[in-house]
């Protein structure tokens, strides 16, 4: 099925939350990283592998209540090869759960080269004699637009060959996104990016209309949303910004359709170290009940937009 | 010492030629495909070793003739876990024959997702009750301005604290690198890039009054240089295009200051794939010499255009 089709399948089903699995390793609860250190030293190993335990606990505990997962590479390739390798192990665990993986690799480079990084995370590698499938075998990876239109092109060939997505950054959520994405010749840059993504994904339009090929819009830019979603009727949107980076979850009522798609919400941190927010927690056990309890809010806050939304048209 | 500073030492004992291991599978010797094909049948550990493999010999071969190598990350990723054992295998082989080695990754994003990427490949990464050096240990990394100021600064920071260096994208190589680089308000989205970059990287200025924080500009864009070398005396350039690309060689005049500095230049199928030029070559047995013949013939090239031009002033 077409990757957007999917995506919407599930938004209608629980709703657009994306779960961030971010992990930061100062904020893994303790008595998960303590354990390893305590087994393994302190060494590479003990901290994957206390990232790659918390992540499986919530992946279960999240189970049912969302959907959508979104893997930041950062955090793992800080861990190096053993951080990887807890990293594929995410990913496997989640796809048996069910889960459509993001990673969030913000890949970029040109021709032959961007083509190693889309057959890497998306589709299948050749070489003299055979093929291997994907190894990382993502269902979406996000890229960075700032090479231009050949260094999308190589995504966009190998994601419509499997069916995958892609979402290509536009107006990112930080501070000074504005220094690059605000030049202005005709129209600024994130708007010729948003239109360069329209124009190249619509061989990845399905049935809802929406395109595999969307791209990231901070939640912290909320006339920029409706911008480009009064604009780009064919994008889908990937939203990072709401919690951690004070996004206003209220901005988001722009970010949908009248049909309530187009749009899914990334929360990371506010998500999965919610146990983090009270002091009373020692050690972060039942981590995963505080992260359970704070998806089910945002699921039901972000139905409720929606709702709200598509009454008022 | 500074890494800028050190980069023109080995510029001014060698030459400014950075060879690029940019394993494509297609291209790798066959005799040395083969045999890994045979030996471990068509897997990724086939396929990584080698790669690793090709790279060593090519390591051995070049030692005295360069002493800049880039790692093109995306031909490693796209080999799963196997394929990043052989990238980290590479760069410490690298490192014990004495070579400066630039991952060429072109990672970004912001904040802590920065320096998480910042932290791995240059710095230490800490954790309760701990730190670890990098595990990746690069010498210098490239990176992408997409994001804006707030996605540079956490990688010079960590550069800062360890004497190592970063490249930012500014005018890359390929054809449509204008779409998003030329888009200009007062002045064009790669000059304000430039301008970022020299003032952020003022800290990383070494004794030669070159900043380890420098940009990559593609020697196919022969104006670009020329203007860029006029108005930031203090960046560094890294230049590929010369080869696979077309960039023209003697467009390279322009990239360097008075002194012969400022500038060092990528070749990397050109180099590594030299082999596969003489369609006599079979098995790609001796495809090391061929590669060690082209970098000296580069190495004496470039070493000319940097004689000519300080004698033309």
């Amino acid at each position: 099925m077409n990757f957007a089709d999917e995506v919407c399948q599930r938004v209608q089903k629980v709703g657009p939350l994306v779960v961030g699995l971010d992990p930061h390793i100062e904020y893994i609860p303790p008595f998960l990283l303590e354990q390893e250190l305590q087994d393994k030293g302190k060494t590479w190993e003990a901290l994957a592998t206390a990232v790659e335990k918390f992540n499986r606990i919530l992946l279960d505990e999240l189970h049912g209540v969302v959907e959508l997962i979104k893997i930041q590479m950062a955090f793992y390739e800080m861990l190096g090869i053993p951080g990887l390798i807890a990293l594929k192990s995410t990913l496997d665990y989640a796809h048996r759960l069910g889960y459509i993986v993001i990673i969030d690799g913000k890949r970029n480079d040109i021709s032959s080269t961007a083509s190693a990084y889309a057959r890497g995370y998306l589709s299948s590698v050749s070489f003299p004699g055979g093929w291997l499938d994907s190894y990382w075998n993502a269902d979406a990876l996000t890229i960075n637009p700032y090479l231009g239109e050949d260094g999308l092109l190589p995504f966009i060939e190998e994601a419509n060959k499997v069916n995958k997505g892609i979402f290509v950054l536009c107006r990112t959520s930080n501070t000074s996104s504005p220094t690059i994405q605000d030049v202005a010749g005709p129209e600024k840059v994130f708007v010729k990016v948003a239109r360069l993504v329209k124009n190249l994904g619509t061989v990845l339009i399905g049935n809802t209309g929406l395109s595999s090929m969307g791209i990231v819009v901070g939640a912290t830019y909320s006339e920029d949303i409706r911008f480009l979603r009064e604009q780009f009727p064919s994008l889908l949107f990937l939203i990072p910004g709401i919690g951690a980076q004070k996004g206003d979850i209220e901005s988001l009522r722009y970010a949908f359709r009248d049909d309530g798609l187009g749009a899914i919400i990334n929360v990371s941190r506010g998500i999965i170290f919610a146990y983090r927010e009270n002091n009373n927690d020692g050690l972060g056990e039942g981590f995963e009940k505080k992260a359970r309890d704070r998806a089910v809010y945002f699921q039901e806050k972000f139905r409720e937009i929606i709702h709200e939304n598509s009454q008022s048209y």
